[in-house]
Formats: structure tokens, C-alpha cells, sequence
């Protein structure tokens, strides 16, 4: 019943959201300003922006990954900063995951952020994540954090190891279909008029 | 290259550790002092407190799947009281996931608890859990919680939905290799002479 394999070490990890730190963590990676050309619908308000930069990353994961294969998981935590180009709030670029039924779950550790869903076939949803707040993301849903406050905002996430990610579909389809921006101080979302569509 | 599956909606999560339960759960289940029968070795003191037994859960948990299958992630919250039976604190039953290799992620929310780990080839370890911890159990690990602290001890845990539990392999051992109890209001480990290996 139990095949002769030599497991791997537990691992403990201790996280610090206001931080951004995930101690214990073996991997980390960033994304700076100029890597976020093209996420953002107001050109103009980007390149201005960037002429501002101060070359901070604007988001980064700190994750642990030590076992590969569908029994491992990969957990981490996702680190946004608060910030604007133009009316739109600071976001990742998003994801589908590249086996496209994997989920994953994100639990709200820091700040005031929101989880923008769509799936393939074109439903949109928008879910609040603050501190004590978890949202799961089922399989064949397209997410995406999106930094609607003013502080950090530190997400703590599981996925599958095997899972993988299609970063490349939201490009595909002109953008999410629902834009999450600035309304007097509240967030909202909207239609993306550039959007076509993800089965396309 | 997206199949045309029917996705299932995002689901939100409310953590409440203190009170012990997560907002959105669709699964609960208890345990109370006469269902842990066999689980402590000082079986005197586990007589006694049973004649005293308000009936109440030593501990339960509220979680959510929405999702079989190897995509899918169960993920909850696991509610253990403090006490202890003889000097051994109140733990879980503890299992080996049914699929061997299924990892398990455990993030402290509340109070003061330890993982115990062990392999089935005979590898033994206690990782502390605190909030603001995490531990990653790698597939292949028998593991347990257990309340080494006077307050409830909780934890977010997310793990494969297909893994399924192996509760008996602790029983057919005799128990785990590695009893935690309470030295002069410390926590502490020590060999379990009823042990027989997990092999076996």
C-alpha cells in the first residue's frame, strides 16, 4: 500500500504580509513597472507613471515548492502594493492555470483587495479579500488580484505543483472583460471594451 | 486547448479561529470524548475525564469542497480545545492521506499547537504551529494535530481534493511514534513505547 519512496521535509514557513516576506520560502519573483507595459487601458497615465518610477517592484510572490507532481502543492504569498495607473488600481497580470482544472485558494492576509474571476465562457465575478477572508478559485476560472486600498495588499496562496500558468490568455482576449478602478474612493468594476472574448 | 466544462462558482471563506468557524463551510464533523476512546495511553485518566464530560467537541471541522477530483482543493478550518488526558494534550486522531503522496498545507490562526509528523519508514519530527506559521506536510507523512497551549489552537489547512484519509494506519502502529505532553507547562516529546512501526 505504501510504495517504498523517500518523502521530502516538512517545511515551516512563517509569514509577514505587511512585510511581504514569507520566511522559509525558496522562491521569489518580481515585477517591476516596465513589466507591466500593455496591462493598462490608460497609455497615457502608464507612461507617465513609468517617467516617475523609483524602480520598486509594483507586485511580488515569495513561494515554497519542494515536491513536484499532482501530490505536491505549491503555497506562497502574493504581495501588492497600493498604487493607480490612471483610474485603475494596481494588479497582476492574472492567470489561467495551464491545466486549466486546477484551483487554488487565496486567503487574505494584509490590506483591502479584490479577486477578479472570469471563466472561458465568459462569466465575470468580483470577490472582496481583507484580512480573515479566503476566496477559492475553482478550475477553469481566469483570476486575478487587483490592490483596491491603500496599504499592501498580501495574499496567502495554495495551488497544485503540477498546475502551471497561462499567463498569456488575458493578453489574447484584449484584457479581462471587467475592469476594476476607482469610483471616488470606492472600487467598481466595469466592462472592458477591448476585451473579445477568452474562447476565441 | 479549454475543454467546454460547466465551471463551478468561486467560493468565499470567512475565518472566525476564535469561535472556530469558517463562514461558507458546507461540511462539519465532530469529535467528542467517547468517539477518541484508544487514543491516550494513560486510559485511567481518560476514564475519569470521561465521567466528567460535558459532552462538548474536543474538536471539530468546518470546511469546503466543491470540487472532486484531482483539480479540486478541500480547504477548512480544524478547531482543537485545549486540555489534556493524563500529561498528554488534546490532538486529532491524526491520518495518512488514502492517496499516499498528497501534500497537506496547514497555516496557524489561533492559539498555540504543534504538528506532529512521521514517516512510515520511521523518520519522527514535531514543527511548531503559531499564528502567523504555516507547515507544509509533503506527501508520504502521517500527521497530527495537537494543543499544547490553554487557548483553542486552529488552523487553515488545503489539501487535494482526491486524497482521502487513512485514519487507521496510527491504530494498526499503535499509536504514533512520538507522544507530545505537558512537561511542568512545556511542551515536549518523547518515544511512545506502544509504537510498533507503521511497516509492520
Amino acid at each position: 500500500m505504501t510504495a517504498p519512496v523517500k518523502p521530502v521535509p516538512p517545511v515551516q514557513l512563517t509569514l509577514s504580509p505587511e512585510q511581504g516576506a514569507l520566511g522559509g520560502s525558496n522562491a521569489r519573483y518580481e515585477k517591476r513597472l516596465p513589466d507591466l507595459a500593455g496591462l493598462y487601458r490608460d497609455t497615457a497615465a502608464f507612461e507617465q507613471l513609468l517617467g516617475q518610477d523609483d524602480g520598486q517592484p509594483v507586485y511580488w510572490v515569495e513561494s515554497s515548492q519542494t515536491e513536484e507532481g499532482p501530490g505536491g502543492l505549491i503555497t506562497g504569498i502574493s504581495v501588492l502594493e497600493p498604487g493607480k495607473v490612471g483610474d485603475e488600481f494596481f494588479m497582476t497580470r492574472g492567470h489561467l492555470h495551464a491545466i486549466s482544472d486546477r484551483s487554488e485558494l487565496y486567503v487574505g492576509l494584509s490590506g483591502h483587495g479584490v479577486m477578479v474571476l472570469e471563466t472561458v465562457s465568459g462569466e465575470s465575478t468580483v470577490v472582496e479579500v481583507r484580512p480573515g477572508q479566503a476566496v477559492y478559485v475553482p478550475g477553469n476560472w481566469v483570476h486575478r488580484s487587483v490592490n483596491v486600498g491603500t496599504e499592501r495588499f498580501s495574499t496567502l496562496f495554495c495551488y497544485a505543483a503540477d498546475a502551471g500558468q497561462d499567463y498569456s490568455i488575458i493578453e489574447r482576449a484584449g484584457g479581462m472583460k471587467s475592469l476594476v478602478f476607482d469610483q471616488k474612493g470606492q472600487w467598481e468594476s466595469r466592462p472592458n471594451p477591448d476585451h473579445r472574448g477568452y474562447a476565441g
